[in-house]
């Protein structure tokens, strides 16, 4: 079958198409074959070198993808072949199939095309795992999300706003701003104009949660910005890796500092994440209240432009892979 | 009243003994004739002018003390003149009498010396809340503890036990170190000698939860030393407020660093703590499987010496001031 692989780190250029074995679905797995696959930043990080898979996991690069059940393994009673799915992956994504154990698989929201469905569960697992199951957002409280209009903001600002949460997002255009400000985000700071902590301040604001994908170059400014008892969840480090910590401002707002990667949970953890985030974010997107918000779908063959459109940053939303 | 006070922030001899107006309990306050105070590091920095009492608390110093009930101020019916009690101050305790909240009074436990109880509440409110109430320590979970020796430390040693919980504490003399392993600690690290990262790490163990008093000094050290999904509470900041965070490593771990202050909270928060804690510690008091540890019990005239045997860090355990 067709599947991307990184046989040497490096920019886009490193991406290869190449033909690799089916893999088998092993016991309590499903296999899956693609209709499409999400592209995120940490396959970008991966084909740099700086994401090493988990241990066991297949180097095919890809952590979600949509599809349709061809095959089960051992043990298997929860899907029947030609069900319709999407499933977060260990990796294996960007290829024609992947096997995926069946925690980590969901029923594809039926008035969802399947294609757009591939772009739903990176995005709506990282957001509930961390702002809801992790962070408690809480009716009435702040969320703060740092890129707005990336896959993660874009599903972030949909679901606080459905759970009654007020969101202030960052973005670096103003196309973007309104791209956000049209999904429901209650205060839009383009950050190349101004400091997130003064427009936090003259709005009188304090994020009681804040969700952060940029790490070490804003620990200082997001400890600044949260609330009495605020959570900062750090789930990305793409401005680096140490940063200054003010421990007395953080224990005169009793707050705390969580950094957390899906990928790297045990499978049982990912299937809790799996199911809650099921049960309360599928209902909202059945009936229309959230959405995956898609930039691009490329064909497979087009995967160097895909990572391309995302270093760029100039994406609103998820880029796709298709098969 | 006798009471003690701080005109000018200083060294010991910043304390003054002097006389002030006796306290009248306001609505939902009792007023307890003190019988001992406990003296706490937060006392010292107090004097030293690094902390001063929240908006509307007294300038007496002392955040804890034990006596009994000598007047009920309006809608107070959960105590009655004449019984015994411990409580937990905003400021005061360093006085004939003292005014406080009824939600942060407890009764005394019964078979404990009245004087000696002064020195429960504190320490037993520090630990279960953060140790317990924040940070979830677990049955069978690796609990670490810096100060092993100190009020907070022993109260962590003996809690810790009593759930079930592995203890690891560092101390700062082979004194202190024997006499934790006497109070059950099961690996006993004086930092004078070695680094406690490589303690644990030769023990093969990882801290589930550390309890933290050193702040920045320690915060790279203290990360390396968590599990995966450990929680690091930082309640003091003896060694430095500004500390390098290692976010990829505490991404890696899936681990937090919360810091806090009990002392900061409102009323309703502290009253909540002290009503978990009686009904989880106060039996295990009454049994004799925790018990406070007393270093010394001085005459409040003598209160620049308590000080100094706290700056000179030198004791085990508690130390009291009698009135």
């Amino acid at each position: 079958m067709r599947a991307v692989v990184v046989p040497e780190p490096g920019g886009v250029e490193a991406l290869q198409v190449v033909d690799v074995e089916t893999p088998e679905p092993g016991p309590g797995e499903v296999l899956v074959r693609v209709t499409a696959a999400g592209v995120n930043r940490a396959d970008l990080m991966q084909r740099q070198g700086f994401y090493d898979p988990p241990e066991g996991a297949t180097h095919v690069l890809g952590l979600e993808c949509s599809g349709d059940v061809v095959a089960l393994g051992e043990g298997v009673s929860e899907y029947t072949v030609g069900e319709h799915v999407v499933a977060l992956l260990s990796g294996g994504g960007y290829a024609e199939y992947v096997a995926v154990p069946v925690g980590q698989v969901a029923m594809a929201p039926r008035d969802i095309d399947l294609v757009d469905a591939a772009g739903l569960m990176e995005v709506a697992a990282t957001v509930w795992s961390n702002v809801f199951m992790m962070a408690k957002l809480q009716h009435g409280e702040t969320l703060l999300v740092h890129g707005g209009a990336s896959g993660i903001g874009t599903m972030a600002i949909q679901l606080a706003k459905a759970f009654g949460a007020r969101v202030v997002v960052t973005v670096g255009s103003e196309e973007k701003a309104a791209f956000c400000r049209d999904l429901g985000a209650d205060l839009v700071v383009n950050y190349r104009e101004t400091d997130f902590v003064d427009a936090l301040d003259e709005a009188g604001l304090k994020a009681d949660v804040i969700l952060d994908i940029i790490g070490a170059k804003y620990l200082d400014q997001n400890v600044r910005a949260l609330n009495t008892a605020g959570r900062l969840v750090v789930i990305g480090l793409q401005g680096g890796v140490k940063g200054e910590l003010n421990l007395n401002r953080l224990l005169m707002k009793r707050a705390a500092v969580m950094a957390t990667s899906l990928r790297a949970r045990p499978t049982q953890e990912k299937a809790a994440i799996v199911s809650a985030m099921v049960a309360q974010v599928w209902p909202l997107v059945a009936e229309g209240t959230v959405r995956p918000i898609i930039h691009a779908r490329l064909p497979l063959e087009q995967v160097r432009d895909a990572h391309q459109l995302l270093e760029d940053s100039s994406h609103t939303g998820k880029v796709l892979l298709t098969l």
